[in-house]
């Protein structure tokens, strides 16, 4: 019964989280990159941000009392919604899930798992490296000494950092901004792992249909 | 019927489209590296291009028709196609394509799936490799503060960067160069990821034979 | 019968060589992080370092003992005691084979196989990042040209070396500093490795599951 | 007919071929860091060094006669022997063939697959990293404008290029330095693939065991 109403309370919050995901950016966004609109425009924009993360705390409020578990154990088994609620940064992620759910409800979904594995690492990555270019630049551009100076440094210096090339002319000085960079080196480890893991899946798929087609005793490397 | 139309197609345009890229990448070459040729020359280099994206134009044109698919429909299907289109610095990738169907055609290849796997990775990002360094070297000398100078400095980078080194002694600083940098480092990952699955495969391989010669019982890892 | 005493002693020296592991990093963090305590405290901190040691030593002796192997063979079958024993830098790792060991003593683990290698990369990084970041502040921040001068920095230039990242911004210049760099790049190539082989080997599984299920003849690819 | 007198020189070779290649390696180390040893003991290491060539190119000559294959097909089928010839820097990876094929007369080898795998790829990567130190001290201490100055940069240097974490605290920056540097990048691709590589077919292999001992019916993932 419990599982019942979570289903429902999922798919009533589809659209709601989605939208708070989106304006939640969208926002900061606005907020971080045009610091020369009005007062009162700022004001909007940080109330939006405030209302998406409203949104995101509700929602995670009556998803512990639907799931009926002690406070620990919704923690371990909602460690990705905890996350989201507690680093904004991180929020747009949310779009992905809703997104699967969708998909997932309307029937198996069109794509190769592949494909989804890869459209899944690239746009997370996408998201995430504008997250953090938006945060880094925030906060980097009117330190003393920062080296990154504009937003278009900022993008260049967070694709750097997501292909673990790392040049180095331009790095961030700022806790936060530090802090923010390790975010997205994790990221790019993971993007790596799962290039390189959607690869070898692949390889190793292509080998094992080649040599059911072969008749046995034709090993393939000498081909 | 379309299809034997198009196959029709793809086997005339085979020499045109190869020839095409190879013209583009030998002409940009020369007029990046060789500045001090006379104006007449440059212009015969530029008109080259021309005729060699004209090349392409006239053949997605042909196949868009050929297909029959509404133009949504095409631009998803043929994305590679409709990105070599747009951006001229991956022409160069047709060559294996048509160098793919040519050896399909005769048959089956000679090299084994991993070797094919290592032999396209290795030229694709050869070629990619010139024509990042060609268009970073062409956007950056002349840039004010540039640490780019000379097409071996280029070269010297787009290798750090393919191997996600990154050094960072040398790096772009134009918004062409930046961008040219980012594909390189998607290419860079894409590599890491050929050279990883290729090796992962390989070595699951080499176990799969080597416990089917083994007595049950007998565990490869206690060796 | 030499079986079950090893047994015996391993189970004894679970807690104390858990307890002396802690002790060491802890004391070693006090004693390079608070250098402005008053000399006693150092002393107390020194010894403390020491005594560790001596746990391990004595535990490594015993061992030794009653595996009733030669010193080569031993050697070479308990290379990561060793190991253990003669860089102090890498004592905390035996935590983990303690906590292994006791968690493998009361029954199967409650993890998956993904997510207890997941978890063990991830810990061990941690601590030897923060063991590092200690030992190379501890050499590097008073030597003339240094680059790293805050224990931030330490930890900053830990992350981007574990991530294989590399800025370049702050690196080591001393000897000490350098070997302990080197030794943070092993462990960000096998974390690099963990990670990939993670994702490659959950992803072949899915695939395995994936066609398991379908009819034959339809092959995953094509969907 | 031809394979056993193949057989029976490359069993004759293998001392000779060991040997020569460490005197190489030991006559070039000494030739490069002890520029002030008198200058009859610099001719005598340079003659070592042409005797051990010498030695590889009768081996080379040798079995191209043997092989009775014609130029080109010979130059395909050993490229490997080929590359050593000409490159003197690679000549030490000679070691392991030799060590390999007297390891394989012996009888099957004692060490499992995936500790041949790291074993050979951790003692190639050693020594190309020693040899590539050497060349790029070589040719860098005395550059104007260089960065590597001392051996120890060299070494540091070459580990933060293994690695693929390229700091560019030190970098080269004489055409044959960046050269070598390139090679270097490559055998880091090649051990991160072999590092990740291992990994990843040690994961699936635990998790195929895993899976036939369990009943059928029990996911893996769920536990």
């Amino acid at each position: 019964m419990n599982d019942s109403r979570q289903e429902l309370w999922d798919r009533r919050m589809d659209l709601p989280l989605g939208t708070a995901s989106a304006v939640y950016l969208a926002a900061y966004a606005v907020h971080v990159l045009a610091p020369g609109l009005p007062h009162a425009w700022h004001t909007v924009l940080l109330a939006a941000m405030a209302a998406a993360w409203a949104v995101f705390l509700v929602d995670y409020t009556v998803r512990y009392r639907l799931s009926g578990l002690g406070p620990w154990r919704f923690l371990r088994t909602h460690w990705l919604d905890t996350v989201v609620l507690v680093l904004p940064l991180l929020r747009p992620l949310r779009i992905f899930s809703v997104y699967d759910r969708i998909q997932r409800r309307r029937g198996r979904p069109r794509l190769s798992l592949h494909a989804r594995v890869m459209a899944y690492a690239g746009l997370t990555v996408t998201l995430l490296g504008f997250a953090g270019s938006l945060t880094v630049y925030h906060h980097e551009h009117t330190a003393p000494g920062a080296s990154i100076l504009t937003f278009g440094d900022a993008v260049w210096w967070a694709c750097a950092t997501l292909a673990t090339v790392g040049y180095g002319d331009v790095s961030p000085i700022t806790p936060i901004g530090r802090l923010t960079a390790v975010g997205l080196m994790a990221c790019g480890l993971a993007l790596l792992g799962a290039v390189t893991g959607s690869f070898s899946s692949w390889l190793i798929q292509l080998f094992t249909r080649d040599e059911d087609k072969r008749p046995p005793g034709d090993s393939p490397g000498a081909s």
